[in-house]
């Protein structure tokens, strides 16, 4: 079956679903994006997708293309027109088309418009879980509005390559104060040996990560006690547990840092037990 | 006359003219670009762009979409079907269409080029620079890698659209030190009182400018003094005169930084000259 892609208002075949060269997501990073996972045929936490998707497009900005219900609308039905049941849904949003200016162009022009889905298979997620991930640590070198969910992901895409040459699946910045901020996809978490779960504030440098945001929730409603506050990679290699946090990965074991085996080097107990618990605290639409 | 772009292999409308939506340049901002000037229908410093453009490819690790000189090829076409005489052209290249991830895609995975090219009136650029330009400064706040002349734009759009917000046409990022590095689309230079010309060294947190590296062999030329170091906002305050340069803008005076005139508040007399003489040391082809 080929995929289908909304753009711009029609249901499109991918391969010919495209954009205009002159689309500034194209020409300038300017644009934003949301990945919301899939599960069961619902789309998992998107009034959190959607609040942060507004607060990243006021940022910029970048006015709504339509209101949020009906983009929820649009991400439901590629969802339905892609079969998927598990898997994700990715929605970008550009500042819209306009001869190549840097400045921003006329109130006149509109938000491009592009929602995709997916479907993959949990099992391989569970494999990953399963195993666990490696993690190794990279100088943060990203501007400091990571905190805007922006295409501008250059960075993102060298560190994630960088890993992955290393053998590892993700990376995790280091600030120049010698902690860690966040994955190039993911946020980073570790648990003490107290059993305390640590992970830095949103408000400081890091992406405010939905799938993070659910899993405060769920500790607190687990009586698991979370510390949001940085960490540095010294302290994660000698913790009890670490893991990482997204929508596409969930809660995802890190086994080890920088080739450091992270407690006895398996996935540990509370990442498990808190893989598991996630869709309790989710929100399903 | 409707434009026409190239857009991998092909020419094509503008307004038709598009990119997959999966082109990584429009998902993770993973590509190049150069813009050219062209001049008496013909293109300015070429071997430079081109020579600039590999060396990006090579630092991100995309593969060349054909030899360069295919490309000059299809640059100096797309000027001559759009009947550019005078304006510019403008050459990107994206990792190409791929899935989307964050990583490299497969090595079978082609870049993806857009050329474009349009007129520009050089009676405009005569009078910005007979009036001058107000530049604002701002905090450096891109990331380390500018050497590599990316599309991850955003944060210099969000530079430039300040610079305007403010009646200024330029925005001069300052870095920690307290130092210029370069404008949001162009290099920062000033003129001391003794009369020699100043702009950061191109090792140090700026692109090489192809303009920049031209006027400096322009200056030796004409026995202008050239210093290449950093200057703070405060010198270049009480500078002579001021001045930025960029494909686009050739050499164009700025008369105040921050609201403060510079020297009298009028475009300076080197820059006047330097602008008159640059294409005297231009490569044509």
């Amino acid at each position: 079956m080929s995929r289908i892609a909304y753009v711009n208002g029609r249901y499109l075949d991918m391969r010919h679903a495209s954009v205009n060269i002159e689309d500034r997501g194209y020409q300038f990073a300017d644009g934003v994006y949301e990945v919301c996972e899939v599960r069961g045929g619902r789309l998992v936490d998107m009034p959190r997708h959607l609040a942060r998707l507004q607060r990243s497009l006021g940022e910029l900005r970048i006015k709504e293309p339509m209101p949020l219900a009906a983009l929820s609308v649009v991400m439901h039905e590629v969802v339905r027109r892609n079969r998927v049941n598990d898997g994700i849904v990715y929605l970008q949003v550009s500042r819209g088309v306009a001869r190549r200016d840097h400045g921003f162009p006329a109130e006149s022009v509109k938000p491009a418009v592009v929602v995709t889905a997916r479907s993959i298979d949990p099992a391989k997620g569970q494999a990953n879980a399963a195993r666990g991930i490696k993690v190794i640590t990279l100088p943060e070198n990203r501007w400091p509005r990571v905190d805007i969910k922006s295409t501008a992901l250059l960075p993102n895409v060298l560190a994630k390559q960088a890993a992955r040459e290393a053998g590892a699946y993700e990376a995790w910045y280091v600030d120049r104060d010698g902690y860690v901020t966040e994955g190039s996809s993911s946020n980073a978490w570790i648990v003490t040996k107290e059993g305390r779960v640590v992970t830095r504030s949103a408000d400081a440098g890091i992406l405010a990560g939905v799938t993070r945001a659910v899993l405060i929730d769920a500790c607190e409603a687990l009586q698991v006690r979370v510390e949001e506050r940085p960490f540095t990679p010294a302290e994660a290699a000698s913790a009890a547990e670490a893991f990482v946090t997204a929508s596409s990965q969930l809660v995802m074991p890190v086994v080890s840092i920088d080739g450091q085996p992270i407690g006895d080097g398996k996935p540990g107990a509370l990442a498990k037990r808190l893989r598991e618990q996630f869709h309790r605290f989710a929100v399903f639409s």
